[in-house]
């Protein structure tokens, strides 16, 4: 039984969900659903593996050993090195590895790359502790977002790459009647390689940002160069292993991928986008890096920072909806790129089944909820974790001057297990709509701003307004009013941006599942790309078709 | 029976045969499959419409009228005058259709517009007429490509459109189980549209090259502008008062289409191109223009020229390769962008099943097929019909002067109906592989370069070399060793086209089939769009999903 005969029927299966876009996921989410051992033998490896050079790749050539991540929990460096390579060995080998790597069957390809996704599954506790100690993450969103959710992304790649690649006859007979006689015409039909591939890695979901690109680029017969952030390079690396093993155990050229890590001091990210050889960027990122990458003559995928925003109108009750907007918030301490940043709520207040709740009611129940959720030392430190970034955790300690009036100041927590985390708590400040130069950008982090707004129709007016200019990735909606509803669905998506109603309980608005909902729509400003839709994988490769007489 | 239900039987067998590329046409090529009437009727038609105002359009509000074509065949101008409008009211009047037509299910946009194609289809015969009086195309050729092979284009863009918009559900109920509680979400899924688009049309094929991203942007739900060529509106205008009158009929906007008339002295293009409304341009036409075209910050679909080339290398039997290759120069006077310009052949001859003919040998019997071609009074004026402009006239005659050693010069040759047709038969231009600054750039017209090369190795070196500066749209090969025919393959699709092997009898390297054949692969310089993949569809509209709990 060969890779893809092995991993057909779950190829299959990620190929119904995809279109079904029903709950799917190979991967169990639950740490508990793995071996009783892993995690303490995940906590042994990474003892291990701190202060050591990252041996793993199989990469040779190196110029020097660099590494330069901090633990947010530790707040030390984890003393992780990484190999350095030149640009041009990097290029040279993408290059050659592009020739046997493009030329390989779909099928072939698809085996391979399931595989590779099997044997990152074995790393999951590893690489939950790789993320924790480079993005801050708490312990469980690491595991799932680096470990099973990242997997499922980068399978909805593969299946959608298998499935656009496969959806014409590699041979058919045409055949056309001239009355007297028929014209047969043999043809076949190639998709074909489009050339190197670079994806650039972001700080804060080092996997789960960077392996729809990777395996959209690989899928589709492409070689692809991994340009980590330098601050969070342990995760994806521990992922190139893994493939780089795959690929070496079944006679691949292994530089099919390629870790190119840098460091903040002589960064090589630009030299590689611009080389010529590297045809695709995928990039997750800032607006500004993310506009340079747009602006080279390629094909980039890119996602950018957005600003995301609630509209809270009416509820049929209003604790369970103040719970789940503090947990949106708090999660990762805003640092999702699906976390909501601005919630605008009417001078006039909430209605509730019951009652009519005042504004000034419901802003005190966000800040109340808040503090319930970071206070409660069984729930607060596993949500907020730690803030990833020095530039960050200062942005949000000193929000409070931006000007509005300051409903509840971040201040730290305490974390029994890292008693040296970075940590702030979300600050919230109340604005008023005019304060357009306060709230109408992106500030990444535990900041959330409450938007005095005249009526629901300013609300949305608003928000629209913002996300036209600046983008978004998720927008969340309160309303009990079926019109308003559909007016809030309407304007929003005319806009490009999806719309997630009265969430509660269990659902949160940053959460985007894979198979099923898009993360990025690919329409606002927010970024070009979109996981995983057709375009995703399609822009990727070159239908060609021969003809035979 | 609305007109989705009237039209689903075509519908189904459109997306069978786009998804098997197998042959399919629900439109007659044959003029005979028509009313015995059609031919006469049109021809009177044609007669009462030159020199008289081009009414049928609804659309109101023209700055003037004003039209300069002329016939290649009659060398008069034809006379016909179109309405001319402001850019800002074509703009205005395409943003107002936008908002209902956007907002159209997929269901009922996919019914009109096939609808419209069957109206369209009762004009085949004046657009014939309005076809061979502006581009010179011959009668059969202006009848099939403005007719039968453009509406399957144009079907073929609906049908890909209505596949890749409804390949997800419009609602699902997504559950993810929890252990003690299942998560449910209701799901939308909704191709959202882009925005205006506008169809830049080309001035030889002014129907066959506009309705694929006509269609294309109306399936998607766009509104659509579309500015002809000043020199070939006609035809096009025909097609768009059908398109007005199903719109109008259905209570529609009928500026969901609008035709964008202008005159080579006060054109519009760049201002309709670059207005923000404008979110999307097609265009077909020279490199130079596709270029700015591409360098718009919107998103472009464009076909330029590119240099196709022939590789002869060994054949069967000799005489009905050549008599294949001199009716695939001759047609239409070389003026199909699919047309032949370089053949590329080795100074060792070709060798056929019995003999090794001598390199001079083949050249005078290519040579001699053209002109036994265009001799043939029942075959020569019907094959190469007029030459649309002078200028391509000049260049024609003058392209003796170019450097190389001349094999035949063009002349003319006698078309019996029109006496006065600006005619000039093939010219043929034996170059040495070394006269790059000849042979490597399109010379558009009926001009043949052939090229001696050391080996069929060097010439697939030449031609590999030259559409991977240039482009093209087809190649052609003839080769008798399949090791040669896998590696000319092999080559030419890295570079990203399409070889056409060993055509003779019916088969033309010049044609591509619609449902079949994808015209252009939008990964060489030839140009940037393919009909039609998915992506030519896919890049016009936003998939965008809300949630709901």
């Amino acid at each position: 039984m060969n890779l893809f005969e092995k991993h057909q029927a779950a190829l299959n299966s990620a190929i119904t969900a995809l279109s079904a876009r029903t709950y799917f996921t190979p991967y169990p989410e639950n740490p508990r659903a793995y071996a009783e051992d892993a995690d303490a033998k995940a906590k042994a490896w990474m003892s291990a593996a701190m202060n050591n050079d990252f041996t793993g790749l199989k990469q040779t050539g190196e110029l020097a050993w660099s590494g330069e991540e901090v633990s947010p929990f530790l707040q030390i460096g984890i003393g992780v090195k990484y190999p350095l390579f030149s640009v041009e060995s990097l290029i040279n080998n993408a290059n050659n590895a592009q020739k046997s790597w493009s030329k390989t069957d779909v099928n072939t390809r698809t085996g391979i790359l399931i595989e590779t996704l099997e044997r990152i599954a074995t790393r999951f506790f590893d690489i939950a502790y790789a993320t924790m100690h480079t993005t801050g993450q708490a312990y469980m969103m690491s595991f799932q977002a680096s470990g099973p959710h990242a997997n499922d992304r980068a399978l909805e790649a593969i299946a959608m790459g298998y499935q656009e690649q496969t959806r014409f006859p590699e041979k058919v007979e045409w055949v056309k009647n001239f009355g007297k006689f028929d014209l047969k015409i043999n043809k076949d039909f190639k998709p074909v390689a489009k050339g190197v591939g670079l994806v650039i890695g972001c700080s804060t979901f080092p996997i789960w940002n960077t392996v729809p690109g990777l395996y959209a680029t690989l899928i589709t017969g492409n070689a692809c160069i991994v340009k980590p952030h330098p601050k969070a390079i342990f995760p994806i690396a521990i992922v190139m292993e893994e493939i780089q093993k795959v690929l070496a155990e079944n006679g691949f050229d292994t530089n099919i991928v390629q870790l190119a890590a840098d460091s903040s001091n002589s960064p090589i990210t630009k030299q590689l986008a611009e080389n010529a050889a590297v045809k695709m960027v995928d990039f997750t990122g800032s607006s500004e890096f993310g506009n340079y990458v747009e602006s080279l003559p390629k094909l980039t995928f890119t996602e950018k920072a957005g600003v995301n925003s609630m509209i809270l109108d009416s509820v049929n009750e209003l604790q369970p909806v103040l719970a789940n907007i503090a947990f949106s918030v708090s999660l990762y301490s805003g640092q999702m790129c699906t976390a909501p940043q601005n919630i605008f709520i009417s001078k006039n207040g909430v209605q509730t089944i019951n009652v009519l709740v005042s504004y000034d009611e419901v802003v005190n129940g966000i800040a109340a909820a808040i503090t319930g959720l970071v206070d409660n030392p069984k729930a607060g430190p596993g949500t907020i974790g730690a803030i990833q970034t020095e530039a960050t955790y200062k942005r949000t300690i000193e929000a409070k001057n931006l000007g509005g009036k300051l409903i509840l100041d971040a201040k730290s927590i305490k974390n029994e297990e890292f008693v040296d985390a970075r940590i702030a708590t979300p600050v919230v400040i109340e604005v008023d709509k005019s304060q357009k130069d306060i709230y109408n950008r992106e500030c990444f982090g535990p900041i959330l701003f409450i938007v005095k707004t005249d009526s629901v129709e300013d609300s949305l007016s608003l928000c629209k307004e913002l996300v036209l200019e600046k983008g978004a990735l998720t927008c969340g909606a309160y309303t009990t009013n079926e019109a308003t509803k559909e007016t809030i669905a309407n304007e929003m998506n005319e806009a490009f941006v999806p719309v997630s109603f009265n969430f509660t309980g269990a659902g949160f608005i940053n959460s985007h599942a894979a198979f099923s909902d898009f993360h990025l729509t690919g329409g606002n400003p927010a970024g070009n790309a979109s996981f995983t839709n057709s375009e995703f994988v399609t822009k990727r490769f070159v239908w060609v078709g021969n003809r035979f007489m």
